[in-house]
């Protein structure tokens, strides 16, 4: 049986061409046998001469890997009798084999984990190759059209002087810059009249929703949602335990008289106004009317979830819930998400005054604001005009690739979907055969490599003919054709005929 | 009494050195009317040459105006008639005058408010100039030593080829390449031996001890906490509805026998055991084993909060709790933020295989990974070795800064307060006269613009001397001298005398 010295030895791996000393393996390898209890306290280690000859290391590189084990208090060397594993490591057990118990986790982690939430754990944008052509993500924009030398020239202007300010925590609610950059943007673009006060900055949507969850609602509370709806929303509010009460969508939107005969007294309404999410429709005029004054009837909240208002094709904009509400009962939820871009991480929401100081408390507690030279580049890419000639160029790029793909789709697939054109927003809807399983071929495509949404993933309740998400935004022009060959193919493949 | 059609006109107020045209400043201004509720829809507006005498605009300026008010559906042009508001804008109510009812929150949020939370709200960096000089906060580190010439240049390698990737939202744990880089780093550093599935990046600590809160507990749940503590992790147990159980701290840190005395079966315990936060103590050898047995009995969790290790100037490293554990039932938390800067908002947990999903799936109904390029350029600052030359350099840094303050310290105001050089971390603790109130002192020095932290804020039971806690990380060698004169006049003004 091999001694634990040669247990040792046998176990050392050293890589003569690596970058890290001989002297800094052997400690670290040394270290670790010790720690993880496979060397136990006491036990003798090999002599420095068998160390030399076994592992063809100098003595001065045994002796430096000894010392610094030795001052850490690894190893006990012991005059005349060589050197050992101190004796406080003894009696430390090695880690058990066998398989340990599930952990024991929260009840809120149990139900999220049991909830639907592959709409996270789906798609990996890291199995992409930068060039691959495939994707009809909704929520892919045009990442080739992003102003990047204008972007970067801001980010170095603030690196070149970093102050205090910007290396330091920042302010709870986020940067004064940008907020008040935000202040004029939704007062000029939608209607919203606030102060800076009232904005905070936060590290995008989902957080939003999360905080506002957090700071309204107790569980068992009910909320009025679209149906179908925004996922991520909706599992926000089911992980604080409330009841979602799914209300059907019809052409002016969401249906408010059917929220007042199931749940005339749901805490809080959350609904996509501008461009319903996922179907597309924009909330009539009528129907805001009906949604605010139930809210201020009932004391009940709106978070209006502003996705996408920017990219408007036709149609008339109209004016942000928060802007036509006088009861002060609507929080208002934007993104950079889509009209800049998602890894940036940046999000806002705008708050009655008097949920302010609350929503601060409880965000306090979650998190601080996002990264500094983030907010700071963005707030000078909205004051020094670059945002909203952006967006400008975005929406008129958009069109066109709506336009393009809309002509591919009918052209090659009129047979498999039927699928028009929208107001607003980032994808088309492909409606398919009610027979089909829209789940189903979304699936075998993405097996394929090709990314689109299942809509039957927004809905709670069955309502409505399957159909998929196919976003256009980020399909340039000329690709456009190649895409949709490519769609027709994988489709054929799954045995679709058209 | 003045028509309404008068009213708007007395309202409105042009700029005429602004950017913004006239016509659309008329616009806005006109629409906020409207949507506000004090033009009432149905109601003549004056006549267009009306409004070009009393306002001095032009013919084409107020048509440009009432166009895209009429477009958007707020204006309504009456042949031979005028402009009215459009009927659909009738009925609304203005904002009322009278004060509302206070909203109703959620109960969680109620807590949060009546907690102690003036920890976040208190000192504002905002307040400060670059060259103030009178922060000793333990937080503040040597913003001034940070190599930002090095950090901009990554942040423009990547800046210059974004990629799909880069833009788009990233990998839920964070990106794969910065996870890389920091199991090489704890490994070397800390003894972690792990792998980069294991290791999740988040957006501080902040985020983390919340994210485990709700991962692991569940209201009434106890929590073993250091007292003196961390008081933000405090919070995040606390908001989640689960029982403090406060153990003192004794020179071998946490009192683990306490714990086992009072409660033994707490699901979870937090501890800072490289350098306790805020007193100081490295717990010993001992006493982590002793931990780490109770956890792996009881089979309860560790979040071992490894805050401010690389800032050792002397005495022996400990291995980290989790490098210890063979029970898998350590997470540890680190973070970005004294090492390099806090608003980079980065941070890690390095979780035992079982929870990673579990956790990962809590994180994706929260939030998504911070953001993609501060993650990308914090991973080549790792890899390319100006991470530990960046430590290396702080280490020296702030054990001389520590040696200059405490000496100017014990010459001023060895009369008042006793304070003693400290193995690790960024700042001393003055010892004060048992009869003082330490929070009154903090409180009296911080509206002088002097800022350090009272100890009693952050002790939970009292059972030590008041104190405060000095940073000395922020101050440079030749500005100790003056800034401890600015401390002592300070407590001068207060009454003190020594």
């Amino acid at each position: 049986m091999k001694s634990p010295g040669g247990m040792l030895l046998a176990s050392i791996e050293l890589d003569r061409t690596s970058a890290v000393p001989l002297y800094r393996q052997l400690y670290l390898q040394i270290r670790q046998q010790i720690l993880s209890g496979r060397l136990q306290g006491g036990m003798r280690l090999p002599s420095t001469r068998t160390l030399c000859a076994e592992l063809g290391l100098s003595r001065i590189t045994i002796l430096n890997s000894f010392d610094q084990l030795t001052a850490e208090g690894f190893l006990q060397p012991r005059t005349g009798a060589g050197t050992y594993v101190s004796d406080e490591w003894e009696g430390r057990a090695a880690a058990s084999e066998a398989p340990r118990q599930p952990p024991r986790l929260s009840s809120l982690s149990q139900s999220v984990l049991s909830m639907r939430s592959d709409h996270f754990g789906g798609v990996s944008y890291a199995a992409w190759e930068p060039g691959c052509p495939v994707s009809f993500l909704p929520s892919h924009a045009a990442y080739d059209a992003f102003p990047m030398p204008v972007w970067r020239r801001l980010m170095n202007r603030h690196l070149r002087q970093p102050s205090k300010e910007m290396l330091s925590y920042g302010e709870l609610k986020g940067q004064q810059a940008l907020r008040e950059a935000l202040v004029e943007y939704v007062y000029d673009a939608r209607g919203i009249a606030c102060t800076a006060q009232q904005v905070v900055i936060v590290s995008g949507a989902q957080q939003a929703f999360n905080l506002l969850s957090m700071l309204l609602l107790d569980p068992q509370d009910s909320v009025w949602m679209e149906d179908p709806g925004h996922i991520a929303a909706r599992i926000s509010f089911q992980s604080q335990g409330c009841r979602i009460v799914p209300l059907r969508i019809d052409e002016q939107g969401l249906d408010v008289q059917q929220g007042l005969r199931e749940c005339p007294k749901a805490r809080l309404a959350f609904t996509t106004p501008s461009r319903q999410h996922p179907l597309g429709t924009t909330m009539s005029y009528a129907r805001r009317l009906e949604l605010i004054e139930w809210a201020g009837r009932e004391q009940s909240w709106i978070i209006e979830d502003d996705c996408d208002s920017e990219f408007r094709y036709q149609g008339r904009p109209q004016p942000a819930l928060y802007a036509m509400d006088q009861g002060a009962r609507v929080i208002y939820v934007g993104t950079f998400s889509k009209v800049l871009f998602p890894s940036l991480r940046l999000g806002y929401v705008i708050l009655p005054e008097a949920l302010v100081e609350p929503f601060c408390a409880v965000r306090a507690v979650m998190d601080r604001s996002p990264a500094s030279l983030l907010q700071a580049v963005t707030a000078d890419f909205m004051r020094e005009g670059h945002f909203l000639g952006h967006v400008r160029r975005m929406r008129a790029l958009y069109q066109r690739r709506q336009h393009c793909l809309l002509a591919a789709l009918h052209r090659r697939l009129g047979g498999f979907l039927e699928v028009d054109a929208v107001d607003a927003g980032m994808h088309l809807i492909g409606w398919l055969a009610p027979e089909l399983d829209d789940a189903a071929i979304a699936s075998g495509l993405a097996s394929q490599q090709i990314y689109t949404y299942a809509l039957s993933d927004y809905c709670m309740r069955r309502y409505l003919r399957p159909g998929l998400l196919i976003g256009f935004a980020g399909t340039p022009e000329e690709q456009a054709e190649a895409k949709v060959e490519g769609l027709a193919q994988a489709l054929i493949m799954m045995g679709h005929r058209f």
